[in-house]
């Protein structure tokens, strides 16, 4: 089964596009586990045991671990949410960006060390940054495109004189990824939530690439415009919230929380593909 | 003491320019060593010991340690480069480029759980993506800027259109970094050796900041013209050079051959000043 067979199964049985981030800050722990950095995994635990049958795919981001010396904490949590939920893909949000044997080495930590399904990537390096991820046939890559943080339109959003047709330089990555670099149907694109006009912009270069959008939830996007403008019958999107979800209350019930927390964005998801 | 005298610090008293960079792949290490990951702390702090006072830097990939579960070798290896080569400022090779908490969780590790004097990172999702770590006064962070692997061409050499002048996109980033970004002078620029010319451009567009130039020894690229290019008698050159050093046998001479390829390059690097 390929990464984005995988998505698609994970969408129709879960009837979901959310994606459940898990960007866990032990300073936001409920009581009985805030601020205990070795309790990393039983809180993200509960998350994904509260979301997993709403979730299209679980997004761990490694910096969480890797700042509280966590990883083994986070090997643990793949396996689980893999025994838990065999049917939702797991993309380590990892955004990496090396070349030639370093690369070959952050693939080996995705994809045999935490066994993710999909990574993301940094394509400023260029296709040989790329290229060693590709070289597992079932496993996944997003390529940073356009991100909404205010520092997105410092490089993606300048205008290309060299390219025909002067692109954008995220336009320029998006036409890079479905074309020459998408050896074999591997590849997706990481677009922020902020600007749908731009989602748009980037499906219509994209059609048949699976969309990666952070920025739902407490980074502010709007769900139904993201949905409206890059969900299509045959191209998943992945729609992100991590805070929203994990943070939804930081008392005992804080699974609970999260699980209607979870569940309403789900339904806003599905309801807006109209 | 900035990270930019550290530097300057370390170059006067080791006379050099040479960063040993620690790539630690088990299965080149010499027999009585080889292929066991375990021991990738005993073969790198042999390659510290043997080279130390000939650096003005150490430059450890995190990926090598990442894929083989070797955080804790990786902590125990900066701390003994602190404590052997004091004077000798060491770089976390990571890549990292992500925005926010995330970055701040990022630069936790790169500075706190790892103790790194620099970092290396992204710039693609921009000036958001660096600021977390310039809250850090004593540290430094190396942007990347161009790059000499094949696909560096893909999005770093495209022209700009939307900048006056027309740039090509490693040009705007290096205005970037040397002006607007540089709040606190702590930022420095990855430029491959493999042009010559384009480190001649980079220089004259950041005169102030550190170089990081890797691809000299194993990648080939030419040490002389690379000094000529980029040098500056106030701004320094950390010319890298990792498998060419680390490894120069495949005997349990290792160490010191080590040590006489660090001399020869160093030596090569510091007759190149002219």
């Amino acid at each position: 089964m390929t990464f984005l067979e995988m998505l698609q199964a994970a969408q129709q049985r879960n009837r979901s596009l959310l994606c459940v981030g898990l960007d866990p800050e032990p300073t936001r722990f409920p009581a009985g586990l805030k601020g205990d950095a070795t309790r990393i995994y039983d809180f993200c635990a509960r998350i994904v045991d509260a979301t997993g049958d709403l979730a299209i795919a679980f997004k761990p981001q490694i910096a969480y671990f890797a700042a509280h010396r966590a990883e083994e904490q986070l090997e643990r949590l793949v396996r689980h949410m893999h025994a838990a939920f065999p049917h939702v893909p797991v993309i380590l949000d990892a955004k990496r960006g090396d070349i030639g044997s370093t690369a070959e080495q952050y693939a080996r930590e995705a994809f045999e060390r935490y066994e993710a399904d999909a990574v993301t990537l940094s394509p400023f390096m260029g296709f040989d940054s790329v290229q060693p991820y590709l070289k597992y046939p079932g496993k996944g890559a997003f390529l940073l495109c356009r991100t909404s943080n205010p520092g997105g339109d410092d490089l993606q959003n300048q205008r290309l004189a060299s390219v025909d047709g002067q692109p954008l330089l995220y336009e320029h990555v998006a036409k890079l990824a479905q074309g020459p670099w998408n050896l074999n149907g591997q590849l997706g694109l990481v677009v922020g939530a902020t600007y749908p006009a731009e989602i748009e912009r980037v499906r219509a270069l994209a059609p048949t690439m699976p969309l990666l959008i952070p920025g739902v939830g407490a980074q502010g996007g709007d769900a139904v415009a993201t949905v409206k403008a890059g969900w299509r019958a045959d191209a998943p999107i992945v729609v992100n919230s991590s805070r929203a979800i994990l943070y939804a209350s930081s008392g005992e019930d804080f699974a609970d929380a999260a699980r209607r927390e979870a569940l309403r964005t789900r339904d806003v998801l599905e309801a807006a593909k109209g």
